[in-house]
């Protein structure tokens, strides 16, 4: 894309700054209520460090905002690289929905403006993003089951075994338009890795080969194209769509679910399967961390936790099910009352298979793709860090080609290297 | 519903009727030079025999046209079980997106009038419901061939291994809202010939235990229920949605797929199951037409020639693809080159499975169900009839249990009965 591209904002819209946020805050009453005092004595800084979007922090004499806000172009790479405004209005749309499914595990919403590409939302003190706290070793009693009950919450009732045909298919529209985030991910997941895409990088020299061996391996190419036809084409449930560590803000005892900007309708799995995938890189790039076996075996401890908080919350969700989506009509159980269970136990297994398959995907990706993430950056030693990378590698692969056979998590336990 | 459900129908609308038809056709110029002469010599006549249109042919002194135009309910139950108009506006834009890729094997398009829920097309003369041509014992030497080039060329070309991801979610979203239709489809197909719907019915008292037994049957719902799922969420194409015997025209020499007023955008094997399903109905219903063992041989190679030609063009169209679509990105070859062959059998082996699936679905809902077909209705003899719809629910149910393990056709007949 070249920097002449025009970058198409609608009327009404102007990126703020700390010097213009605090005026515009000031003409929305409920917020300036919030925020208390006067505007003049509102404090504003642009604390951003995303790849997308301006987020400001502004506070008053008796509370804090967070304002967070589109620009019209990939903010890592600059305007030659022109995104919609409206993933605002994704993430918008999103947050309302998990809003009403998982109360306390999101930020509180305060207020949206359609043409700014804006968002005011709670300010979420003293959290800190999850990432960050797992490389520098911090443990969080309650952010595994916490994600758990997110994850299940929020697709259950976003699927057809609760909503209705009508109500379903509106919604799977509704974010069908979401295409320039989804495509970001088609690329950048499920393509790139495998090819030589010019903005692909690894540890280099020291992964080379690594490099070059997934991008000859058909088999595993194979199965990622079919994750990725799954990604396209099985509206399950509204995702989360970008569950990483990154994406979750905690404190010793809260946990909130940030940025679900890149939200769509899809395969249940890819939220449950970045869940997984970020908590088993942390656990790899704990090599180059050094806080000790007792560390990594919590990490480890707290996916098996996530999935079976998961699995649980699903099942109790199932069987409380009293108004009925289109899929498994409690009418069918009449006649076939083992159905109930056996459905769920498919379903179950289904998700699990494909939580494997795309935990795979999103370790390669951050591995051999354009996007990194912190738990390998921060290691300075290339060779500690290529060490970590490439046995997380040969764990993604595994994970993807044997996840109809790896049955329970004791077995994604057996893969790990002691 | 009640008789008191209030008909919706938009300013504009008005049906039509064999004395009405004709004046309406001659304030459309083009239609009018079609049919030549003055109106006042045009003979409309009403023939729709099915279950939810008005039908007219109307000729002129150099030609005729049909007009087929939406009942703002379902016409074989009454204005008591009212259906949207809005299905005549997705049957004629999937009519407009078949005639890109299968010209010749649709009806041509002369006008459509979307106030009026009303397509006016080409008469086809002296084609015959290919239906009523099997129930007749009567043969077609390119119906097969000219189905698996209508599937092949209508899905691959709709599916994202040719369109872009815009494109494509556009078209998702446009059908998306076909929900009466589909919801016909998800109780009629899926639901009700496995509990005791108050409208199903089947031979009785000749299958009352068999009508039981697989309403008590878990294995046979559970896998049915993942096919109705896969129906509700993969928009891998634009289905025809509704592709059995009574949708297609044919003559000796030529064939012409009609009525894609349930198009959606799905899963590719629900399209080829059909066309499978209702050919092995027409085999087994020979049991009551008695038109001898070459008949029944003829039918079963007839669904033979329909999956290789479905797959050959496929492949063709495969192997030949330039503009590429998010799916199987090209650059993914060049260091594997292996995959775009493992990729294209991979594609085939999962529609075929699919196919198998879909196909048991749809003869198991004709027999038990509310809707059958003329293949088994016409066999007058309740015996006969019911030892030939048994065999054909038996051979069903093993198309869906068995679908991954049936791997070529040659498998599937070795599941019919001699």
């Amino acid at each position: 894309m070249s920097a002449s591209v025009q970058l198409i904002t609608p009327q009404g819209y102007q990126a703020l700054s700390p010097a213009t946020v605090t005026a515009y805050l000031s003409g929305i009453k409920a917020i300036a209520a919030k925020l208390g005092g006067d505007v003049s004595g509102w404090r504003a800084r642009e604390i951003g460090d995303g790849n997308l979007n301006l987020v400001f922090i502004v506070e008053g004499s008796s509370g804090a905002v967070v304002v967070k806000q589109a620009l019209p172009y990939v903010r890592m790479v600059g305007d030659s690289w022109p995104l919609p405004l409206a993933r605002a209005h994704y993430e918008y749309y999103a947050l309302v929905e998990q809003t009403r499914h998982a109360p306390n595990l999101v930020p509180a919403l305060y207020h949206h403006d359609h043409d700014m590409a804006l968002t005011v939302m709670e300010y979420l003190a003293p959290h800190i993003i999850l990432r960050k706290g797992l490389v520098a070793g911090k443990t969080y009693p309650n952010m595994a089951r916490d994600l758990g009950l997110f994850a299940a919450r929020t697709l259950f009732f976003t699927s057809d075994l609760v909503i209705s045909p009508v109500e379903k298919r509106e919604m799977t529209a509704k974010f069908l338009t979401n295409t320039a985030m989804c495509k970001i991910s088609e690329d950048l997941i499920f393509d790139e890795p495998y090819y030589a895409a010019p903005l692909n990088r690894h540890t280099s020299p020291q992964l080379d080969d690594t490099a070059l061996e997934f991008r000859k391996d058909t088999t595993l190419k194979l199965a990622v194209q079919e994750l990725k036809n799954k990604f396209m084409n099985a509206p399950e449930a509204l995702l989360h769509g970008d569950l990483h560590t990154g994406s979750v803000m905690v404190t010793e005892s809260d946990t909130r679910v940030i940025d679900p900007e890149f939200a769509f309708c899809g395969p249940m799995g890819f939220d449950t399967g970045a869940v997984m995938a970020n908590l088993f890189m942390a656990y790899f790039a704990q090599e180059g961390h050094g806080h000790g076996a007792d560390y990594k075996n919590w990490i480890v401890q707290q996916a098996e936790i996530f999935w079976d908080v998961f699995a649980n919350e699903f099942t109790k969700l199932w069987n409380e099910r009293s108004e009925a989506g289109e899929l498994y009509n409690p009418r069918l159980f009449a006649d076939a009352p083992e159905l109930k269970d056996k459905a769920l136990q498919a379903r179950l297994d289904a998700i699990w298979q494909d939580t494997l398959g795309y935990a795979g995907c999103k370790i390669i990706r951050r591995i051999l793709g354009l996007a990194h993430v912190e738990d390998f950056e921060s290691i300075e030693n290339a060779d500690i860090r290529a060490r970590a990378e490439k046995k997380a590698l040969a764990f993604a692969r595994r994970l993807i080609l044997e996840r109809t056979a790896l049955k329970d998590f004791k077995s994604i336990k057996g893969l790990l290297p002691a």
